[in-house]
C-alpha cells in the first residue's frame, strides 16, 4: 500500500493530535488539524470557533433537525461540511499529509493511498492527559471527556452513516494508552 | 506493557490464525488454537467437532434459549464455556503464548499483561483466502463469510456483553487485507 495521505480520527484525549503532529515531523509531510478549520474559516466566512464548534456537533441537534433544518434544505453545518470536503479533498489531491479529524477517514475513504488510523485510550488515560494539557474546568473531566466523545461519534454518524471506532473502518486502530504515544507514532510511521 | 500473552481475534478469512501462529514461531512461544479444542474435547467428553461447532453459535438460539435452556439452568454450551475459560486461564498463567480466538480477549481482560488483537479484512480478501484456504462449497464463499461472522459475533456478545470488533476492546486491531499478512506479524511482534 502506498500510504500518500494518513488520517487520524481519535477519542479526545487520546493523544491522536499530538500523534498525528510527531509521525508528519518525522515523514517530513504536513500535518492538517488546526489549519483545517483556518482554511474553512476563510473560505466560509465563519469565525474559527464556530467551525470548531460545528465539527463536534451533529446538526441541529435531533428533534431540531427532523422538525426544522433538514425539512427546509442545507443549513449552516450542512454548508460547512461542503467546503470542509472539498478542502480535504484538495489537501488529499496536492501530496503527502497527516489529516486529524474533520471525518477524513470517510471523505476519502475510496483512495487507496490513504492509511485510516483510529486512535482510543481508557477513560483515566484520557482524564490524566486533559487535565495536564487542558487545565481543570467546571465539570469533572470525565464528564467532558464523555461529552465530547458523544459529540464526536454523533456528528461522524450523521454525515458518514458509519459506526465511530468501528475497526472495520480502519486499517489501524491503536489503544495509546496500553501501547503508549511512542509506540504509536512509531507503527504509524513504519507502515508509510 | 510486557505483553506475556497475545489474544488475537478475528473475522473469518482474514488471516488471523496464520498471523498468530507465524508471530508465535517468530517469538518461539506456543499457539494455542485447534490445540485448544482438543484440550477442551479431553476435558469434557464431547468431540473436537461439537466443541467447534458450539464456539460459533450463541448457546441454544435466541428463542430455543429463551424458551428452554436459561430457563432450565446451565446448557452444553454454559458447560463447554466453563472449561474453556478455565484452560485459557490456565495457559496465560503457565507461561507467554499466543491465543486464537475463543473468547480469550475476554477471559484474560484483567490481564495487564495481555496485548488484545483483532484482525479484520474486507469480504474480497476474505473471500478469495477461504477459497484457496478452504475450497469450494455449495454456498457462495460470500454467503460463509457472512455466516461465520455473525455467529461468531454473537457468541462473543452472548458471553462477553462485549462488541465484537468494536476497536475500545482491543490493544490495536489491523486490517490484514490494506496492510497485508506479513506487515500484520511484523507489528505484533514488534510490540511483544
Amino acid at each position: 500500500m502506498k500510504n500518500r495521505v494518513i488520517t487520524i480520527s481519535r477519542e479526545f484525549g487520546s493523544g491522536g493530535r499530538t500523534i498525528g503532529r510527531r509521525v508528519a515531523e518525522k515523514l517530513g509531510i504536513p500535518c492538517y488539524d488546526s489549519e483545517l478549520i483556518q482554511q474553512v474559516a476563510e473560505k466560509s466566512g465563519f469565525s474559527e470557533n464556530y467551525i470548531k464548534d460545528a465539527g463536534e456537533y451533529a446538526p441541529g441537534g435531533f428533534l431540531a433537525s427532523a422538525l426544522s433544518h433538514r425539512a427546509s434544505g442545507p443549513n449552516n453545518a450542512d454548508y460547512l461540511w461542503k467546503i470542509q470536503y472539498n478542502i480535504i479533498t484538495e489537501l488529499a489531491e496536492e501530496g503527502p499529509c497527516v489529516i486529524v479529524g474533520r471525518c477524513a477517514d470517510y471523505i476519502l475513504r475510496d483512495k487507496a493511498d490513504c492509511l485510516k488510523v483510529f486512535i482510543h485510550a481508557d477513560l483515566a488515560f484520557r482524564v490524566e492527559r486533559i487535565v495536564k494539557e487542558y487545565g481543570e474546568r467546571e465539570e469533572s473531566p470525565e464528564q467532558r471527556l464523555r461529552d465530547k466523545d458523544k459529540r464526536r461519534a454523533a456528528y461522524h454518524r450523521f454525515y458518514t452513516n458509519m459506526k465511530w471506532g468501528h475497526a472495520q473502518n480502519y486499517d489501524l486502530t491503536l489503544n495509546s494508552g496500553t501501547l503508549g504515544i511512542d509506540k504509536c507514532v512509531e507503527i504509524i510511521e513504519g507502515l508509510y
